[in-house]
């Protein structure tokens, strides 16, 4: 039987006693602590290490957003509040999440492209800047700041013509649900402006998970150069230019790592020789699955070990219904591996072929096909990586009623 | 521009006053009842239809099971509860729903091949049949048994060599983590026979989502077939035989109806002619979409109506967070679209072409692409249909923190 290679662990994993530590703690400890399998761990220290690696590349000026839908975990927001500069939020819900982490409301924007009254309204009370998707939503947050009598704080999400190559999911280029297409924006924002809108600038985001730094560094450039434009056709400095983020990280086998410092070099010339109308802009990127997804591992246990026609199964507790990308049932289109390990034998060499499966009892519950892996048996634990971002909260934690997993920083 | 095709829309649904209605009320009074959008309704009637249809086609002896993983809705499973004769449960989470509603534990069956130590404790003491998956978990049921002192009633499930041809999942055929390989079947049963279980005989379960009759009655003839072999191996009558299901109902643009008739049909001719092994013991079929998927309705409302490079957007309220099957990304390759209707103005002609999204801030997030429909406008209800199985549960409603639907039986 063939293998299929697994993803790339990421960096900053070790082994303690021959076990997968995270934070420092033996994956045992920590699941003894949690009580239960499964498991999301979220390491502070690897969040404080990739926010350090940004601060290290990036212009200072430039600052970093964190955008909560990544990973709304309470602890997690917590951690990120005094380590990122802004927080981007996708509803009211999420809005709610930040105000219970203490966060300033002046700090967080909110895009979305489907927002209900009630949401502007909420958001619009708090003083949140809402990154406008379209002339309805600006008429409509017009109408409630009236209304409550508050102005509402407006940028303008912008649909721009280019998208960002190579990405996972490109939200910019041609017709798209997000953002108003650039030639309209000048119109709405003199609009909004002349309605007594407190101006907030523009929200440019042209997609995400790209690993390539020529792609990620081509798209701020067209980025900043619409931006540019955009503010000359407007009549207005732009107080503030949300770049968008894009920044992707390894899943899967011969996935590089990001070039962060070859996006840094790029950013600190472009910012050296910012056009006019940009020079006292605040700009930032948007990051979410860059800033914790390898920071968080998911930690189930093997329920059985079982042979089907000489295949080998290894049955966890764990699944789709709290990994539902890693079973590659969520915006894939060829089901790859994601790293994988069993975590109680994180140093031992791998002597066999299985298959990891989930609990569930659907064929789409596959958590690694064919992988190559030390030999483990029932009560072992295996760590799925790059759990931090996308996981707990993007997957049908309902779904035949074994409930959601427990989640820990640590 | 192209307009693409919806899938068909479910019968059983009809316009009053214009407006669709479920269960003889108007879309937009059950969103007044329920106080907000979006809402998962299921019908009743539909329900009581569908279970009629099936009675009338089935011989009398096929009893019929609902797989509540479907849709466990508190009221649906209760509505369900004097309809149908057994129920399958895939966790002791699902054992406690059966268990609100009154269900009686002799009437529950338990597959899922990651069964915990508690839940097979939990399921064994409330006297649930086991329909175990492996030889792993035989003799954990037995020593649990052994420990508290009860008899764990055990099926075995099957891992057939066929599958069920066409079918949307095979379960069958090859290796898989679901039941124990044909060949050890016998082995296994008398050894849990000798061990004290009260043995209940074989479940095979071999495909779900299939819409040729054809393909579900030939591999219902396998399943007989391969119950008696099996049957004659072990040396004892089988008390019960769960021939599985399979039963599809059409998604898509192009799906037919399944011929349920020449189901029923063979189903006579085979039940006429069984085997002795058989002749006495107690036929199910387990369905769950079949019952329930046709019955359900998502309703969701337009928040923003825009152009964008000529396309126009209907952006709703709701979103893959609650029918991420209808996004097309819950095992499925290629994205086609369920049936949607303007539910307010269900008998208008289609006059426009839209693309029809979710409020999250995602471009996964897609109802209906390029779909032919009445022109809507802000605060309008968009129908999704087929909503009644693997909706509201096998969706990640935490995602973007806008939270669950709301659900309502009629």
């Amino acid at each position: 039987m063939k293998a299929k290679p697994v993803g790339p662990i990421p960096s900053g994993y070790r082994a303690i006693d021959g076990e997968l530590a995270i934070g420092g703690h033996k994956a045992s400890d920590l699941v003894a602590k949690a009580g239960r399998t499964p498991l999301f761990v979220y390491s502070r220290d690897l969040l404080d290490a990739r926010v350090a690696q940004l601060r290290a590349a990036l212009p200072q000026r430039i600052g970093i957003n964190y955008a909560i839908k990544a990973n709304p975990h309470p602890d997690v927001i917590r951690h990120m509040a005094p380590l990122v500069d802004g927080f981007d939020i996708a509803s009211a819900g999420e809005l709610r999440m930040t105000a219970e982490a203490g966060i300033d409301p002046v700090r967080v924007s909110f895009a979305g492209p489907g927002k209900r009254d009630e949401e502007l309204e909420e958001a619009i009370a708090a003083g949140v800047t809402l990154n406008c998707e379209s002339a309805g939503e600006a008429e409509r947050s017009l109408a409630i700041g009236q209304r409550i009598g508050k102005s509402p704080r407006i940028a303008i999400r912008v649909n721009p013509d280019f998208e960002l190559k190579g990405s996972g999911m490109k939200m910019g280029g041609g017709a798209k649900p997000f953002g108003v297409d650039a030639d309209k924006v000048p119109g709405l924002a003199k609009h909004v402006i002349a309605e007594g809108a407190e101006w907030r600038g523009l929200h440019i985001f042209t997609g995400s998970q790209a690993l390539s730094a020529e792609a990620i560094v081509e798209a701020q450039s067209n980025v900043l150069e619409l931006a540019d434009k955009l503010s000359g056709e407007i009549g207005e400095p732009l107080p503030k230019l949300n770049m968008g983020g894009g920044f992707g990280i390894p899943y899967f086998p011969g996935d590089e790592p990001l070039d962060l410092l070859a996006v840094g070099e790029a950013l600190h010339e472009r910012v050296a020789g910012l056009p006019a109308a940009l020079a006292d802009t605040e700009l930032c990127v948007e990051l979410g699955r860059y800033l914790v997804g390898e920071a968080g591992v998911y930690l189930c246990r093997v329920i059985d070990r079982k042979d089907s026609h000489g295949v080998t199964y290894l049955v966890t507790d764990g699944g789709l219904h709290h990994q539902l990308a890693a079973s590659g049932n969520f915006g894939t289109v060829v089901r790859r591996n994601y790293p994988v390990a069993i975590a109680n034998r994180f140093d031992a060499e791998p002597d066999e072929i299985v298959n990891v499966v989930g609990c569930l009892c659907t064929p789409l519950d596959r958590l690694a096909d064919l992988a190559r892996l030390p030999h483990a048996e029932v009560s072992d634990l295996v760590a799925v990586f790059c759990a931090g971002a996308y996981g707990a909260t993007a997957s049908p934690s309902a779904f035949l009623g074994h409930g959601p997993a427990a989640e820990m920083l640590v």
